[in-house]
């Protein structure tokens, strides 16, 4: 395709509603949607063949307009459960008490910035607060950039890092329509289902030499390697934990730092560690954190090796008006108080089990589902025309996915082909959510694969 | 100075904490300035020479850990007072009931989406949410840039528009160590008090216009001007509100189009109108905001012609985790209640001209005070060595920031020579209030001054 027959497609949105399609709905649905467009305008997608509208949201469940729930098996955000009372209770006194910059000493952000240094290796020694994932992301790159004097970033082919101008440029999966740095380079994601490789680790971080490789010649030099442990975007890969370990190598030897992006898989996700880098043996130079921070209040941030912030700490500042604000402390520290409080780290790993094991009893009687993959309570499930070929199904996935909206179970897809369904419910989940989530999903295999 | 000199020295402040005169403060302060240091690393700046702790805020007041009462002229974010009950009391309610994201239907962002664009033109029909205004800004430029296919932005000297790679690269305030992007160009700020210029407009305009026209000799366009209509990092021009529809002309007829960064101008902060660059009489293409939006809550956003929106809009997508999140929403629009209900934009076209007639009776005692000015209640007030040669005399007025500090009364400095007050207090602030500040003003001036 083209430059000039890409500019005017519809941009790219795995599990989009199509507005073309909204003839078939109800009418308080396409009211809604109508209006939506009207009032926000063409850059907004809603989830789904038939958007939910929903309401009231509890625990593990969120409820539509009519009293119907949900099982929520898709929102990492409110990691510790919808309307946490902990966490609620925390944000509405620290609200009625004081909401403030951090241009005044306050306790709140050290003890949290205390306590949240404590989850990480000794070797990373500051904290910084940001608003969301993508601010953390831009920050990080921009304090690579200045540490290193270089510019070049290399990334995994279908990465997700951010909607800045910045984090969008080394943002593949945000689709063709949406510019690219110049300096960014892509590399493969360690598709463990289809590269045949003896060792991953050698397989990826020869791959990433030839991209810095490449940077050089054109002199922009490698600042950084991104990458979310888990390859969210990129299908979710999660074997070989130890694969990062050679690439980091790389990239260092070359000059460059590594920025681990832990916005998906931080937060005791993955049940085997807080931080998903951890499962690679691997210590960042910079790792960046946002969706689960506060369980739905705006917070996010970074944590760096001293070394690295040393000189754009020092050279210039950073001032985020909300970011790491008095309240959004209280949520973070709240959130996390619950995270190891709770032992949803032990949870997720146990819960998570249950769920995967579960997934690949049913996918021995699917040939259609490729491969059934993921850490803790983060899944993936490759669904594939023929599983000789291994080649994606897209359509199967997508039908998967609304016919578990249909059955009132809330998952979504991803990857480069959008048929790997992404399954990352709260940490909360109990083994009787993941058996319901089970049935349901074995119901709605024999509904779209008949 | 040449590049080499400028790289490793200590990034620009105004008003900022010297680390380096610790050794003067009590024990508690110095403790924490230490724990700050070693927690968030060096690109964290406290204000004042000596730093303030806060531990409580309520209405115009903030409290120190010792009980202290400081009257609060500074802070805009809590425009409707710290800790507002209307505004908290919707957040918690929301919080309570949902907090999710903009993929599922929801009434509340179209609700509040369309109160919000009520108070725009008809011409500005869409409204965008993110967490912060300098997502606001980057989204805005990227919207500005895809839609009009150049990349050129003009912004004034000292202009300030976020902390992002994208926003920081055309914030100039950000200091000589923050880089410019090379398809950024500089026209001086409308100085009122010391340009010479029968038509201030078409003195700014035929500038706009060098620039633009530098621009497309390097073949990189025009995307857009950028503009707060209060010049606040600038140092507070509000004189001559026809200005800025020659330059707007100008803008349009070479193919860019207007940006008005109403982070700081806008919710009725200027008394006049709802919105800053409606004192100017233009309509903008697209219109940024943040800060008081949620009167502390994390929210900003955009609101932006359709047709500048179309192409950016179809062929991309845009979606923020937390951004118009359905607190956030239910958070502006309680704060945009209070606003309107508790009619506080007469409240700072008249407080603030209490204000600012008080200031200017008081610059009749005073020749260094060389300017005040001002729109409702953002003020600036300059201070010179000589009201002759209109010298700036950063040092006087940082003197009076602290002095005033010393007083419990908060306010900062701005402006390319930080020798203009800052004096922005939340729009509730009363006469009372504005009779305290001027009693402790015209003590502190006595002080500094004599």
């Amino acid at each position: 395709m083209t430059i000039a027959q890409t500019r005017g497609k519809r941009g790219k949105m795995v599990n989009g509603f199509d507005p073309a399609t909204a003839a078939d709905l109800a009418p308080r649905t396409r009211d809604a949607i109508e209006r939506r467009a009207r009032l926000l305008g063409p850059a907004y997608r809603l989830f789904y063949a038939d958007p939910v509208e929903v309401v009231r949201g509890r625990g593990v469940f969120l409820y539509d307009a009519q009293g119907n729930e949900y099982l929520d098996a898709y929102n990492n955000v409110v990691s510790v459960g919808h309307c946490n009372p902990h966490v609620n209770a925390a944000v509405a006194a620290q609200m009625d008490t004081l909401c403030t910059h951090t241009r005044y000493i306050q306790d709140g952000i050290l003890d949290f910035a205390e306590t949240l240094l404590g989850t990480f290796e000794d070797d990373i020694g500051h904290a910084m607060f940001t608003c969301t994932g993508s601010e953390a992301n831009d920050l990080a790159l921009r304090m690579a950039k200045y540490h290193t004097g270089a510019e070049g970033i290399v990334v995994t082919a279908e990465a997700y890092h951010g909607n800045s101008e910045l984090t969008s440029g080394f943002s593949p999966s945000m689709g063709e329509n949406s510019r690219l740095g110049t300096w960014v380079r892509r590399v493969p994601a360690p598709d463990t289902y289809r590269v045949d490789a003896a060792d991953l680790g050698a397989w990826l971080a020869e791959r990433v030499s030839a991209q810095i490789h490449d940077l050089r010649r054109r002199g922009q030099g490698i600042a950084a390697f991104v990458a979310d442990s888990l390859f969210s975007s990129d299908g979710v890969f999660a074997h070989d934990p130890a694969m990062l370990a050679p690439v980091v190598e790389v990239v260092r030897a070359a000059g460059g730092v590594f920025v681990a992006d832990e916005v998906q898989c931080g937060f005791a996700r993955t049940g085997s560690h807080m931080w998903g880098y951890q499962r690679h043996g691997v210590v960042p130079d910079i790792v960046t954190m946002g969706k689960p921070m506060g369980n739905g209040y705006p917070v996010a941030g970074i944590a760096v090796r001293p070394e690295i912030a040393a000189a754009f700490g020092h050279d210039m500042r950073y001032f985020n008006t909300f970011g790491g604000n008095t309240v959004a402390m209280a949520a973070a520290r709240a959130t996390l108080e619950v995270i190891q409080g709770e032992n949803l780290q032990a949870n997720s790993a146990r819960v998570g089990g249950v769920l995967k094991d579960g997934l690949t009893a049913v996918a021995a009687r699917h040939e259609r589902i490729g491969d059934v993959r993921g850490a803790g309570l983060y899944l993936g499930v490759e669904m594939v025309s023929d599983p000789e070929t291994k080649t994606p199904d897209s359509a199967a996935a997508l039908a998967l996915v609304n016919e578990m909206r249909r059955r009132r179970v809330l998952i979504s897809a991803t990857g480069p082909y959008a048929n790997v369904l992404k399954i990352r419910p709260q940490l909360i989940f109990g083994e009787d959510h993941a058996d319901r989530f089970l049935t349901a999903f074995e119901a709605a295999l024999d509904t779209v694969l008949r």
